[in-house]
């Protein structure tokens, strides 16, 4: 069995734990380290949370705590209405947290990781690309050095979903597009999961009541974060549930026969009514008329279709089987 | 059986003329003029098209003649290698042409007669948006006057169609972006057919020869003017066939069942990467963070879905009962 070496990069929040277990859970993924980032809340509270899950679920990896601002953008309230005013959904946590913060800052974490493991690591970033792109900066080389990037992120119109924030953008690339569109310049090996894909994957009440019942510890911890999420789903989206949102990047990691592709480079509009938007150059169809805009950028490879019953079950399963395993 | 009065403001072109050939032979339509725009091919040639078509069909509609440059870009080339240098696919065309054009400027010749006729109008849009934004800066009230507006134009993204100029522009509205932002600022009945539906309906060389075989002086003309753009199409997009983009409008105006719906209010991106994108706020999901951009903005009608068997025998009938008729 091959198994991942994994970063993995997140402004944690409720989906971001959700994806988190299945990493901690899965056989398959060695995860070196947890890098922090402001989004659905301030980084400090995604340090604090990404520290109280590595304490109860007794995580090894290091938690680096990241960005807590764009690059560019005036910083904006976090969404406190969609993952609650703690980031995990407002269930009761600790006064007391044991694990401590690694030493460096998230994209210095980043940089010595790959480094010191070249060609090994897969970094899975489901919050704003700022960490990313800040590695970038300081150091261009790794673009090289990682085995592959896989976001969370962003969305291109299959299935009419094109945006949750704006009716054009995805929270994590409309919350820090320079470094969205700077990460998407690097020559490295990345797979976009964009709401094409993420919102075609709905965790209903029943499902994660089931995944309560059957999944020990891990399972009873999904379903105590995700109620307050589900409620602003249900009130806000219309849906009897959550969406998969960066579990997607996990289940991409664990298994891309999910997933149908399409390649090609990615640009981000950084200003006017289309901030944030994602936008990439089919291979299968080359614009002229765009040309100059997507001049020099490397191929990414965007999810355009999934397979969301398998999906299902490959979360229900990671969750369920470690409960049988550990508990 | 109602009578439509309707104006076709066109960049005459091949698709165009096939639209226009659906308008004057379905018994439903009146058409009390056609207005040409720049596009497909420079404006001159579309009135010089129009008034061959007037002739050839013996067609009582008046010609004017209009915009021949977008309101703020600078001009650019007319893309002969789909439309050819002619606009009609390069097929032989008199060197006389007995029609002329109406004294006035299309813009003039839509605000007369919407004013003549109220609330009785109907103006197909199946060109840039230049004449139509012309006419709203002259006189304003004509959005009140007019029965409503059915254009080709955009992309909202639906079945992965964004743009067919770039990623996310479609021609009609790249080609003048700041007109179609004015149009679409204005308070009339719009509805709107992108690339969402128009790249569903795929006429194909068996269905155009069908067509040819049964539809008399029509369908021969059909076939004749549909080889160039045909060929474009197989070599430059992968298809056996050509899209029904401008009769896509026509339909709508037959046989609103045809289509699926979006409401919502619709803004036009000016500038940067996203240039000519159309967005639509959509009343199912209002987006707080581009409250700003869509405030003031009336609502517009977005064909999301279409039947499309049924809009190719819709237009096929139309043109082969009027062999059977006339010819």
């Amino acid at each position: 069995m091959t198994v991942n070496k994994v970063i993995y990069d997140t402004d944690i929040g409720v989906d971001d734990a959700m994806a988190l277990l299945m990493l901690v859970f899965s056989p398959k993924v060695d995860l070196v380290g947890i890098t922090t980032v402001f989004g659905n809340i301030p980084v400090e509270i995604a340090t604090r949370n990404a520290l109280y899950v590595k304490d109860y679920f007794n995580i090894a990896a290091p938690v680096a705590e990241g960005a807590g601002t764009p690059l560019h953008l005036a910083s904006k309230a976090a969404p406190v209405h969609v993952h609650g005013a703690n980031g995990l959904g407002d269930i009761p946590l600790p006064d007391v947290i044991h694990a401590k913060p690694h030493e460096l800052p998230a994209h210095r974490f980043i940089i010595e990781t790959v480094r010191a493991n070249p060609h090994e690591i897969s970094i899975v970033a489901v919050g704003r690309m700022t960490n990313l792109a800040l590695a970038l900066r300081e150091d261009p080389e790794i673009a090289s050095l990682v085995k592959e990037v896989i976001i969370m992120g962003g969305a291109f119109g299959y299935h009419g979903h094109s945006g949750n924030v704006t009716p054009v953008a995805e929270a994590n690339i409309i919350g820090d597009p320079h470094a969205a569109d700077e990460m998407f310049a690097a020559a490295w090996p990345i797979v976009v999961l964009g709401l094409d894909v993420t919102q075609e994957c709905v965790m209903t009440t029943a499902y994660m009541a089931d995944i309560r019942d059957r999944g020990g510890k891990g399972g009873q911890f999904l379903w105590d974060v995700t109620r307050f999420y589900e409620d602003f789903y249900r009130k806000a989206v219309g849906i009897d549930g959550v969406f998969g949102h960066d579990s997607s990047a996990v289940a991409y990691l664990l298994d891309p026969t999910l997933y149908e592709v399409r390649h090609g480079p990615i640009r981000v509009v950084t200003e006017g009514i289309a901030i944030g938007q994602t936008i990439q150059m089919p291979n299968t169809r080359r614009f002229p008329a765009a040309a100059e805009a997507f001049a020099g950028r490397p191929e990414a490879t965007v999810c355009i279709e999934v397979d969301a019953p398998r999906f299902l079950t490959l979360f229900a399963d990671i969750i369920v089987n470690a409960s049988q395993i550990d508990n």
